[in-house]
């Protein structure tokens, strides 16, 4: 795909990479809290976005190194460096092992492990992105790969995102950071670190459009909490935070706050030590049908905790009305690029469709943590005319959403609404 | 021009543009107020700039699809993506019909339309600027392009700029969205949008270098005003603001203040609705002379207005001392790439050399609007070394400056004072 | 290196370069004195970071022109166009002669003149980073080079950064321009300028790998200083502010603090007005051996200031264990690429090896100016598998820590502190 250049002797190699993603999202708000006083309405507000814009860059050097870098100029209101998503270089030292050091993904999910081009609904469901990509998943670290014909292992030590979010993250490291998420001066503390591994495989595979996907994840974060000299906590922690699956207006409806709160050593002193995340995946492709489901919980640990389990669960299944399969790579064991049997053009082509349909559920409720909980119902239609461009359309049933316990009064108010969201993309990516 | 590739089977081709614009300011403030108490001094300031520092990506797939992003590394205080000026898929129906998503700028005006690397004087004239390309030009939306060979339609459905520009814009949809052009959270709204429409074409033409050009654009823009549950106004709503020609430093002389203001149902509420943008638009090109004038107005409509009128005119004529003549390109009704007879060289080349004179005239007073109104004289000498460089500088002189019920102190300081400003500027694109 | 592109005609030449530096960096705080109320603790923080992302594109124009443009997606939390480094066009009148016009370092120093890609321990020394580059080399303005076979001298009449850097330079033109390094608006006053000139040649070279290194710089600085109409300090002035050679913790320790301040002509009132640099430099290589050392003296001047001298000098020695020689570039009068003799690879290739030991001492006190003096011992190793890689450790060993005048209260923290850091470095470059 896309652009590639080499030198003569085959000793750098490199290539353009890009996609855009033209969003609108469009809300039917009922029951929605009205505002009182100095706030502004609560109703989720209609709209268009360029949800992403990304150039990139990727190579190798001398046939064993190779490196990408990726820069998304719409992300965040933080600071620039905010904006990239994968910067590493990486050593192969035979064909399934290599070791990264840089900016990259955590290994984590199966639906966050594909890319967002090739992603089934215009947003994640809510466990990826509330427990894994909210947080920002491209950390700074070092990871190792292996993979073998039908399975892949991948580890990694990570610490922060490159930049600082700013507002962006609708959950995040709070605050740890205001120099940018990696420089350490003024107070920020030592680094937030995690240890992540996930593995997955084809225990059935009868060719490349029958086969029988699973895997499992885990991590552990050690979570930077600081605090003045006079004991009171400063910054760092960490919150979880979610919408429904809106793309452009992005409030949260679900909000647990900043898990570390009060001041060392007093009765109400919570803190968010370190968290464990578990994931399992399963997806079974037969034909031009598919099912995928995902469970993710994360406990939370520390003072005023013990292990509180926030969780959720996901399934939906999808079939493409004009015969083409889903598109697996077992190297990275996430889903890949969909070619249609006939180009769109004027001449008859129709490109490929797809139908989806989903239940998506979260429960950021436990202990002594009240973020809310929601479950929505939702179906999709896709359009890929080529293999580089997809129109999609999204609606969104929020079936239940239960924010009675949520201290934030945006996230209050929609308590027992109901949300109805229209989304639609256009996308080209190469 | 430029870097281009393509695949073997010319499924998939880019092409890498870009330009560089370096440029100066030296200002002569005569009798302007002095400044009083915790003021800074209110006189405009000298010095240099990068002015615009752009990179971008354009190409084909499967022969009808195309793209565009172009990024400005320059741009605004405020968010990355703010940056993002071209960020659009085009699908071509067949050769004169396309239509579009993403960012493009709106079709309105003759000198915006045409790109900022073959306008004559260094910055566009006063109401192109203030009417047009202060509030962001690059909007996210639909388009629908129609060309023949000597006239074209353009029309379009946008909605807002894709970042959040910061303090840079000097006229903008005030404060509406503090988490980005685009991304409506936090009690910012649904979006702006508008619709507009450009028709332009060639009435007479002799010969490439023998033309008469006319166009006409119109424009509704549905303004996004938020309040608080209490009735106060809270974001949105519009307003006008300009310096001269100046490019580096950029004090608003001119400024209307935010057209909406005050509480929901009081007597003193003003609420602008919406605004509806007229232009007409000539040029002749007779050999090396040319001359070329605008006419644009935009009537304010809503609570506490009734359509008053804010507009403007500029007027000017340019001559090639080597003979060239101005290019044009029928197909976006707007002027292209310059390319000297003979190139600059130590042999005896000396590259193309224009002069240029115009009449500039803004008045952003109407009814209950203060905003002041200005007449500028200008003078402009372009040296083009060969077809991708070109250096130039403007003699900005003030007729008349007229602030006196200008609300803001910075620019009432302003009132009959006499500014004289040079700007320079070494360019180079491709 | 790296990837180039020419059309047919050879008008019109592109390239591609690009870095990426992930770095760590660990700290032993002993003696660091203890926080105490609502403040945070003094101790530096360990972490991670990617220190450095940069893409650039460069290339000529009918033969005689060329250009460059750099961006740094890591720099700053200012506004985006901070991260531009390099953004000229130059026009080449002869082999050796050249004039440029844009954003370009300033000649001064052998070190700064040096990439951060070819330095030899992973920062800078203290006085080239306190007086050279916080400061951010990279201004707008005009330069020109000359260079024969084995000397070369550069000039330049340079003004400011492109944008604000925000709180990401330790030392800064303070405050001036809240709008971007070089938009004037906002009483932000005239803009900085600055005249620097840099000669540098080799008195005796008998090979490529046996010479002899000498130059010396010298800049005059006027520093644009703003009062409010009644005589108060408004913004602009300078500082001068340090951390030992740390990458990810950049916390000041050493700090002058701004050097105007007070009230225009009170008896406490201080203005730096302008400052002259002065820089010596020198380097041998001999074979796998090599010296380098240098000092830059900065002198203050204005009201409450006589020429008050701040300074510092380095001295460090390299050995190639695998036999290579450092690279020299007589044209830029600066260090070069590294090419080991055998590259690494599972086969017995080791790649190159370099040790590197060094002093390094900085005195930021003088007169009423009371900003701290340090010292340090640091050694390095750095490994070179390819051209194009590297990866490097350092141990940098505090010898003194004086900051018992300085004002700033983190600063004075760190008085007679024993610290030692220890970091590391993967980089990638073409």
């Amino acid at each position: 795909d896309g652009i590639h250049f080499a030198t003569k002797d085959g000793n750098f190699t490199a290539g353009i990479n890009g996609r855009m993603q033209v969003d609108s999202q469009t809300n039917f708000n009922n029951n929605v809290a009205p505002a009182t006083g100095a706030n502004t309405s609560n109703d989720l507000n209609d709209g268009v976005t360029l949800r992403r814009a990304r150039l990139g860059i990727e190579g190798t050097f001398f046939k064993n190194t190779d490196y990408k870098f990726e820069y998304d100029f719409t992300r965040g209101n933080g600071t620039t460096a905010a904006g990239v998503t994968d910067a590493f270089i990486r050593y192969n030292f035979s064909k399934p092992f290599s070791v990264k050091f840089g900016a990259f993904k955590e290994p984590f999910s199966l639906e966050e492990a594909t890319s967002n081009r090739y992603i089934t609904f215009i947003e994640r469901n809510m466990i990826t992105n509330a427990f894994v990509d909210d947080l920002n998943t491209y950390k700074v670290g070092i990871g190792a790969n292996y993979s073998a014909e039908r399975w892949q292992v991948a580890t990694s030590l990570q610490t922060e995102p490159v930049g600082n979010n700013g507002a962006s993250n609708s959950a995040t490291f709070n605050g740890t950071n205001p120099n940018g998420g990696v420089n350490r001066s003024g107070g920020s503390g030592d680094t937030n670190w995690e240890v992540n591994g996930r593995v997955s495989g084809l225990p059935w595979m009868e060719s490349k459009t029958k086969f029988w996907h699973v895997g499992a994840s885990g991590s552990y974060i050690n979570v930077n909490n600081n605090y003045l000299a006079n004991g009171n906590f400063s910054n760092g922690g960490i919150s979880f935070a979610r919408g429904l699956d809106n793309n452009v207006d992005r409030t949260n409806i679900l909000n647990t706050g900043n898990l570390t709160s009060g001041t060392r050593g007093t009765a109400t002193w919570r803190e968010a030590d370190h968290l464990t995340r578990f994931g399992a995946e399963t997806a079974v492709v037969y034909g031009p049908f598919s099912v995928q489901s995902e469970y993710i919980a994360t406990n939370v640990s520390g003072k005023g905790y013990s292990g509180d389990a926030l969780d959720g669960f996901y399934a939906y299944g999808t079939y493409f009305l004009t015969g083409e399969s889903r598109a697996y790579k077992a190297k990275t064991g996430a889903w890949d690029r969909i070619k249609p049997n006939h180009n769109f053009d004027m001449k008859g082509g129709w490109g490929a469709w797809e139908l989806a349909a989903g239940y998506d559920s979260i429960d950021l409720n436990s202990g002594p943590i009240h973020g809310g909980k929601a479950q929505t119902a939702k179906f999709g239609i896709n359009w890929y005319p080529n293999s580089h461009v997809r129109v999609m359309a999204d609606y969104v049933h929020a079936l239940d959403i239960n924010t009675f316990d949520v201290a934030n009064a945006r996230s209050k108010a929609f308590n027992n609404s109901d949300l109805d969201v229209i989304e639609t993309r256009v996308q080209l990516d190469w």
